[in-house]
């Protein structure tokens, strides 16, 4: 067990979480999967070293990439997740009435299994929902073969390094938005406005490419590095401000953490030094 | 010279930077002073090895605590600063023309050398200005002293640890009031929403004991421990939002790199989690 659990940026930098035990550790087909005892961030999940989720920490991410499209859509009824192994997602996703189905497509059992044994507050629900299907296999090949509609889609993946590469380009954007009905709407984990400029002009010029809206959220992550993170938004036509009803929020009585309805619409004012990277890459 | 130039959180966290090489160092009557050439962050300044600032992301604070209150207030002439050694706040103070005057009360003249000799973005301005009177000196005995009145008060300061622990005592807001115009606005540092509760809690309370109106607003720190940060705003009555004309941001033709007047009133849009703890002290 070493001291610390540790997270690099290249070479420039690292952060270290004071290790209390390593509860799980292990090596799948696609990555490096632990899941270690912090001592102020609760249990933290590490794949290939990266912080995937923190106890702490993790309704932030799971709220922001969640209530924000499922509140937008005016009533979604099928959604898919691709990834999002530790199930935070699937969780929010179920908490709304409307949903009918939620399909999960995750490709490393190692990650949802570590997490069922380690994190239920995340994984609990994958042990089993009448609305969730959840299929171990890979989301780019589901995508492209699936005849079914989706009314959001949550792109929940790791950085484009190992499994989650594809996830990022233009092939498995064009399936989602074959898989997406009328008003469907796709929000994709965004990356860092610091430190992965390259990615996210990427992202958004791959979405820019397919979809006929397109935008970008932040939200405040406290264990990604830089702690400002965001995510993508594409539509086929639906605004997440214009068209967004906060009456939906307030007569859905959903309690949360991070998520508010005014944090919704204030989480896509962006920073100008982020707005010259990507605002090219904006439509509708 | 060490490998990293590394700030700790308790004993939890350790945040490490790379350092190619430490430009500065020194011991003040008040505390350890550093300035060290990080691989990516730039220049950054340390005091008693907390990260004050870098190159890469200063402008992002000194953005947020300028440019609220100055774009809030109608027609801010007079502005004081406690703190803010590096020049940072005092620099995008001078850059709105109805200021007219800019008192800046440091109490440490080694932060102020050292940025001077390494860090001339944040600095240059300190070397002379029309406008801009330094005063090398105790914020607290200067509020209690002075019989000027300012539209704008900035407290630009370290942690509640060293010198600047009676920046966040009802005894300095008392005076800070008594320093303020009629329209006047105080805004301060505000600390982590995550690792700083209790000092958020309390700074809150001694403004909402002191002022008709208080509010906090958030902003995403690149090197500040967990990223998200807040400052605290407090007023003799102006709104930060309703109060706010987003004219005088477009009339002004100012650049900025951070701040836009989306994200001006988007700010105020806190998350629940932070809502939780300092509602209770809002007033107005």
């Amino acid at each position: 067990m070493s001291e610390w659990a540790t997270e690099k940026t290249e070479d420039f930098m690292e952060v270290r979480y004071r290790n209390d035990g390593t509860l799980f550790s292990g090596k799948s087909e696609f990555q490096k999967v632990e899941v270690v005892q912090t001592r102020w961030h609760g249990k933290m999940l590490l794949n290939d070293d990266l912080v995937m989720l923190t106890e702490a920490d993790e309704f932030v991410y799971h709220d922001m990439i969640t209530h924000v499209p499922l509140f937008t859509h005016p009533d979604p009824k099928k959604v898919l997740v691709i990834g999002g192994g530790d199930g935070g997602t699937a969780r929010e996703v179920l908490r709304h009435e409307n949903v009918e189905k939620v399909v999960m497509v995750e490709i490393d059992k190692m990650v949802v299994d570590a997490c069922l044994e380690h994190i239920p507050v995340t994984s609990d629900v994958l042990k089993g929902h009448p609305k969730l299907e959840l299929i171990i296999g890979d989301g780019v090949k589901f995508v492209n073969e699936t005849k079914e509609k989706f009314d959001v889609i949550i792109v929940d993946s790791t950085d484009p390094i190992g499994p989650a590469q594809p996830l990022f380009g233009p092939d498995f954007y064009r399936d989602v938005f074959s898989c997406l009905s009328e008003n469907g709407i796709v929000v994709s984990q965004g990356e860092s406005p610091w430190y992965n400029v390259p990615i996210q002009k990427s992202m958004m010029k791959v979405l820019g490419d397919q979809f006929p809206f397109v935008r970008m959220y932040q939200f405040g992550n406290l264990t990604y590095p830089g702690g400002a993170w965001c995510f993508t938004y594409a539509s086929k036509g639906l605004d997440p401000i214009k068209d967004f009803d906060t009456k939906r929020v307030e007569e859905s009585n959903m309690k949360f953490r991070y998520y508010t309805k005014d944090l919704h619409s204030a989480s896509f004012a962006l920073p100008q030094f982020l707005l010259d990277n990507v605002e090219e890459f904006f439509r509708g």
